[in-house]
Formats: structure tokens, sequence, C-alpha cells
């Protein structure tokens, strides 16, 4: 084991089934200490994601990691339902989980953010991979947020490919516009992990029998889940599968996988009524010959990564019943 | 020589150094008769791109091509000048070309247009390698058009590479998104060429030689010509070469280039006034395993072609002499 302290993490998520993996990835990478965990309505319910994340966390003998309910409606509209037909009805592939003993916190995902900004002042990271209204939330109740905060990863947004909700708006950023402005304006460093790099990491039936084969319940539990999961790719990919968009954010933010062209540009949200709604419109007009950091930017957009995820992430998520205990 | 008539073509441009390509491949292409010229404003004002069209046109021996003046102003804002940093102050590279004797003619070029589809009902092809404000007008003069003309190719927009005048918007489309949305929901059947495929097609120093060499005046000047061009373009590729913008379309649009990738998809162009004004947003998804083609999309979207331009234009224009006369 490294002496070096673990980082710690705030995670904000969907749950949802590629936040399962990325919630397993996470469990399993020693590097990082998940200090709490707020849920955002986007594939399903922010109390459903809680009730998701309680369950897999017991699954995987984490009772010890708080997870606080989000923001349920986005800033400006309602929540319209999520994604059932991506997700299933539960948000988790139809699969049962037991429920946890374990309760959500009293306090909501925003204010958890803010206090353990406080207690891990300029060491905290947040990797989030839903919808950004718990954080744009937070950096309204406390714009001083950035200042304490390490750095912000987070799955969004569709630079050179087509969006997944829109032909040009992919459905974390497409969501809640308004909070994804805030969030990627607020001067912290950012990390996005946009379609781009996540459509090319590619989950397949032999990926997911070698987590139905693990001695690790919580592997087991996600492996099932990707069985809905895969039905609604087969379209994309033309064959059961799915892209790893949550875990990629997770393996960047956690540094399992490096991002190997990630300029900061000039990023804008378009969070007009116009037909590009959502979209994140990233400058990366300069960057033929190579990457290039605009001055003043931000937020590093990945566009490419240095190796496949699946392998990788499948090595953490079966070997994370050493963790556990 | 073949028997097939040669396809009768009215030619829309802001001449312009990738214009003046275009004209000259036009020009040397026997399967189309340029029979009518609308300038617009865009890389010049539409006044000074017929100048530079008639003197190119009399450099070629070609007095017999009507040239009408289009547009100043686009439709909801006025013309700003231009690119004079891009094609000089004059349009075409600052270089002299002698004032041609043939006027402009007096009817403008919408008028121009409409005309044309009464003359070559169902079989008049438009090739727009600017502003769409003159086909838009005539759009607005006439709701007809679009059931006598063949077919539109247009070289505008960027539907998964950055734009050029804006992170997301391409000049020809960002500088009249109104007329743009007018002329590619029309009805009719639109090849858009944009930079997607435009960008990777470059002309180099060598490629300038031949023109140089030639024992063609058109080709020559336009070789002098592309010096300018060839400046502004070594931020961009690293050394003095240019982009084929304008002559791609028009290859695509005689079939000398052929699409290999093109499907036609829903096109919305961006006319709010968010950040993505003047975004073509071309509906790509769905299309991972291949080219599909949207029911009722009227616009076929050019991602690749099936061979470089370069060798294939500098053959048609260094043999255009053939045709003079």
């Amino acid at each position: 084991m490294s002496h070096t302290p673990a980082r710690p993490v705030y995670f904000d998520c969907d749950t949802g089934i590629d936040d399962s993996l990325a919630l397993a990835y996470l469990l399993g990478s020693p590097e990082i200490d998940l200090v709490g965990i707020g849920t955002v309505s986007g594939n399903t319910s922010a109390a459903q994601a809680a009730v998701n994340t309680l369950g897999l966390l017991a699954l995987a003998g984490r009772t010890d990691v708080p997870v606080a309910i989000g923001q349920h409606d986005f800033l400006t509209h309602p929540f319209d339902g999520g994604a059932p037909h991506v997700h299933g009805d539960n948000g988790i592939g139809e699969i049962d989980v037991p429920v946890a003993e374990r309760q959500p916190e009293d306090e909501d995902a925003a204010h958890m953010l803010i206090r353990l900004s406080h207690e891990y002042p300029g060491t905290l990271e947040v990797i989030t991979v839903g919808p950004l209204t718990n954080i744009a939330t937070a950096l309204a109740l406390d714009p001083t947020l950035p200042s304490r905060v390490a750095n912000l990863t987070a799955m969004g947004g569709a630079a050179l490919v087509p969006g997944n909700i829109t032909p040009v708006a992919e459905a974390n950023i497409g969501n809640d516009p308004e909070a994804a402005a805030a969030t990627l304006s607020a001067g912290w460093p950012v990390v996005l992990v946009p379609l781009d790099v996540t459509m090319e990491n590619v989950f397949d039936e032999d990926d997911r029998a070698a987590l139905l084969a693990a001695d690790v319940p919580l592997a087991r539990a996600v492996g099932e889940m990707l069985d809905f999961y895969f039905d609604f790719y087969v379209s994309t990919y033309g064959e059961r599968s799915s892209a790893l968009h949550d875990p990629l954010a997770a393996a960047i933010a956690v540094g399992g996988i490096t991002a190997t062209n990630a300029p900061a540009v000039d990023v804008v949200v378009d969070t007009s009524q116009g037909p590009a709604r959502g979209q994140v419109i990233c400058d990366l007009r300069g960057q033929r010959r190579g990457p290039v950091d605009q001055p003043g930017a931000t937020v590093r957009v990945v566009l490419a990564t240095d190796a496949p995820l699946a392998p990788h992430l499948i090595a953490r998520m079966t070997a994370a019943q050493v963790l556990v205990g």
C-alpha cells in the first residue's frame, strides 16, 4: 500500500447504470476516499438515486459512506421522470438491490458539498456524473466554494460528436443547462469528459461476463443491471454493449486513465431557448496541429485518452473486495 | 466530346479567392454550362465581387457569361465589410485583374435566378459558395422557385468540426443565418458541403506553382491571388497552404468529386441570438454504423469524399483554355 493519504472525493450522481459502474470503480480505487455522495435527478429522481446508491454501498460493505439527497428539480424547470427506457424504472436496470439500513443524511447534497469543502479545504475533489444542479445550488449558496475545491471532473457535453438528447446536447448538460453554465464558468479547474471520449469506450458481453463471474457482490449486481443497458445500445453499436460515460469520468478523475488530448479552452453552455439549448460550445478552433491551451480558460475538454477503460474498470471492480472492511 | 447537353448552372458567389478557384473549376468543366452568375456580399461586397467575377471571366475569354449583382446587406443586418484579412482589400488577394468591358446585368441576382429557373425548368442547378442571401431573397420573391430547380449545392456549415467565425459557425452561414435557414428548409434537394470536408482538402505551394506555370491566364491569376490566402492559413496548417472550401462544393456539384458519406438528415440553422447563432445543426445521431438517411430529410451533409480535390482542380484549371472560344 502507498503511504500517500487517499484524496478526499465528493461524488455527485444520478444512479443510474453507468453511475453504478462509476461508483464501483471509485470504491475500488485506493487513491481516493469517498467522503460524501450527493444525488441529483437525471437518469432517475434524486430520491431514487439515493436509494440505489445506499443499496449498492451496502452490497459493497461500505456503509461508512454518507449519501445526501440533492435537487429534485432543475434550476429553471421540473424533473421530467428521467430515462427509464435507458436505465429501467428504478434507474438500475430493474434489478433488485437490498434496501440499505443506512438512511440518507439530513442535509441535502449542496450543503454536504459545502461542508466537505470546509473539512478538506483545498484538497477536496469533486466528480460529477449527472446534471450539475447540486453544484450550481452550492455555488449559489456559497460563491466562495471554488476557492476550497481542488478540482472538478464532470461527465458531460458533446464537443465534436453528436449529442444524445438533441443533435447537439448531451443529457447531463441538456437536462440543466443553467446549472452547467454556472458550474463551468465558476473559475475552478474543471475537466469535462464529453461523449467524444465516452462513446469510444465500450463495454461488451465478455466484459459483462467478467463482472458476473466475480466473487464481488457489487460487481455481480452491476453486471446484472447492464443486461438492461445493453439492450438500449444495440441500435447505436449494432450489438449488445454499452458506452462507458460515467466510469470514464471517474477513471480520469482518479488518474487510472490519462487524458492525452485535453486542451483548456473557452467553453460556453447554450442557455438560450434556441435549437442548440444545452450544447456545451467548446472553442476548439486552432487545435488542428495539436492541443493548445487558451489563455485564461479553466475548463479542459477531454478529446482523447491513453488506454481503453474496460479492462481497467473490470480489474478495479473485481478487486474491490480487497478494500472492504 | 460527349453528346450529353451540358447541365445549366446558376453560380452564386462572393468572389473571394476560393470563389475564384471554384469559378475557374466550373469554367473548366464541360459537364456544365454557366448560364448565370450572381454575386453577394460575404468575403467582399456584392458589387466588388461582381467586378472581380467579370474581370476573371474576361481573363478566361468567357465574356458570354452574364453576372448580376445581388444583395449588399444580409436579411436582418448590414454587411460589415467582409474578410479583407483573409481575401485582401479587393477580395482577390490584392492582385490586379483588368477591368472587364462587360457590365453587370440590369437585373439583380435573385431575379436572374428566378428568370433562369423559368428558362431551364426542372434542370437548372444552383451552386452557392457565399452567404445564402440571394437565394433566400429569390425564395421570398417566388416561393415556387424550388419546383423548377433540380438541386442546390452549398458550401457552408461545420457539422462535427469547429466553425471558422465562431466556435460553431462557418462564415457563409454565420453571415446570414436567416437566409441559410430559409434556403435549407425550402424542400428542394440540397447538398451541403461543410468545413468537415473542405478543411481536409488542402492546396499547397507545389499546387500553386502548377497554376503559375500554366499557359492559362485565369489559372495564373488565381495562382497569384493564392499568395495572399496562403499567408492567412499558416496559423491553421503550419505552412503556407489553404483549404479548398468553394472549389470542393463546385467539384461535388459537377460530379468531379463524389461524396462517399453524405446522409440526408434533419438540419436546422440556429437563428437565435444565443451563442450558437449561425450554427448549422445537423442531426447526425444514429450514423455511427454508416450513413443513414432520415425520412423526409432534404439536405445531404457531406462528411467524406472519394478523392483529394487538389490534383483534379489543377487538371481542370490548367486545361481551361481548351474550352475558350
